[in-house]
C-alpha cells in the first residue's frame, strides 16, 4: 500500500502491531492522531516512552512500579504476614480494587502449563520460595481459574506446605474458566471471603 | 484508581483517548507496552510525532502529503481532467486500491448535514469551484451513500452544473447506508462503472 505517505504507513504498521488492532483500526487511530493538536500528539508520544522507562518489576513481589520497593510492599500498613499470588501485575489492581485484601502480593509473571511448555522454572516460583520464612502466615493463591491456573496453584499447594505454611485457594467464586481481570468486585470479594486449605 | 503508577495510568488515560478505546482495552494496551523491549516503543512514540508532524494537506486536492502538491497532483500521468470528490482523505485510498481510476481527487474534509448543522461553507466547496476550469472534463462524485453523502452530492450537482462542467455521482454499488471506507474492491470498481449524471 503506497497512498499514504510513508509516515503515515509507518504509524499505521506500529498502531497494527499492538494486540487485538487490525490494520483497518490501525488507519482509522492514524488518521485520528493526524487530527489531534500536536501537543496532544506528543503528550501522547512522551507518556509512551515515560511509562516504558520509568516502569520496572518491583524486587521484592514482582507488581509494576516506578520506585524499588512498589508502593504495597513498601507501606508498613500492609500485612506482611498474607501473601496473595497472582500470575500477572494487572490482577492485583483486580484485587485492589475490592479494598478488602491488606496483605501483600507476589506476581508470578505466568503460569505452569505443560501443554504450552511452561514449566515451574518458567515462572516466580523460586523468588515465592524465598520469601517464605517464620513471619509468613498464609499464601493465598489467587492465579485464574482455569486449567493452567489450576496447575499452577496445585504445584505452590505441593512445593511450600512442606515448609509449614498455610496455603489457600480463593474460592470458585470466580466463574469456572473466566479471567481474574473480567471478574466484578462482588465476586473477587466472594472468592477472597470462601477460600480453603489445599 | 490510584493502584498503578502515575506514568502507567497516564499511558492507559492517553490510549483511552483514542476512539473505539475503552478503560480495559486502554490497559491491555499499556500493559502490553510495558513488556515490549524499550527500542519499540521509541520507534512507536518517534512514528506518532512524526506522523503529526510533517503531515499536512495537499494544497491542491486536500489529501494528506508530505510534500505539497501531493504525490497524486505532482503525477504527470494522472489524468486533470477528472476530478473525484470525497468526503474524506481516507477514502481515497479506498478509490486507489482499485487501480482502475487516473484522474485527480478532491477531499472536502466533511459533509453537508443540515440536520448537524453542517453547511455548504463548513467543507472545501469553495476549493472545488475554483479548480473548475475548460479543461475539467468530468466530477465524479464519490461522497458516502448516505443522507448526509447524497445531500452534498445534489448541492455539488447544483453548484457546478452552471459552469458547464459534466458532474456524475458513483453508482449504488456500495450498499445504501454504508461506509466508503469498508466497500470491498469489486464494489468500488462496480460503482465507478456505473456511474450516472446528476
Amino acid at each position: 500500500m503506497d497512498f499514504y505517505p510513508v509516515v503515515i504507513e509507518k504509524l499505521i504498521e506500529e498502531f497494527a502491531k499492538l494486540p487485538g488492532i487490525g490494520y483497518k483500526t490501525a488507519q482509522r487511530l492514524t488518521l485520528h492522531i493526524l487530527n489531534l493538536p500536536k501537543e496532544e500528539v506528543e503528550e501522547f508520544a512522551e507518556a509512551l516512552v515515560k511509562a516504558r522507562g520509568t516502569i520496572k518489576y518491583c524486587s521484592v513481589c514482582g507488581n509494576y512500579t516506578d520506585s524499588d520497593p512498589c508502593a504495597i510492599c513498601a507501606n508498613p500498613n500492609r500485612d506482611k504476614e498474607y501473601i496473595c499470588v497472582v500470575e500477572d501485575a494487572k490482577d492485583i489492581m483486580s484485587i485492589e480494587k475490592v479494598k478488602e485484601y491488606n496483605g501483600v502480593y507476589h506476581v508470578l509473571h505466568g503460569n505452569i502449563s505443560p501443554m504450552s511448555g511452561r514449566g515451574p522454572e518458567d515462572i516466580k516460583l523460586r523468588e515465592l520460595i524465598t520469601r517464605i520464612n517464620d513471619n509468613v502466615k498464609e499464601v493465598i493463591v489467587a492465579t485464574n481459574p482455569n486449567i493452567e491456573g489450576e496447575a499452577t496453584a496445585m504445584y505452590i499447594s505441593k512445593i511450600l506446605k512442606p515448609l509449614g505454611v498455610k496455603v489457600t485457594r480463593i474460592a470458585h467464586g470466580i466463574p469456572v474458566g473466566g479471567d481474574l481481570e473480567y471478574a466484578d468486585e462482588v465476586t473477587i470479594s466472594k472468592a477472597l471471603e470462601g477460600r480453603k486449605e489445599i
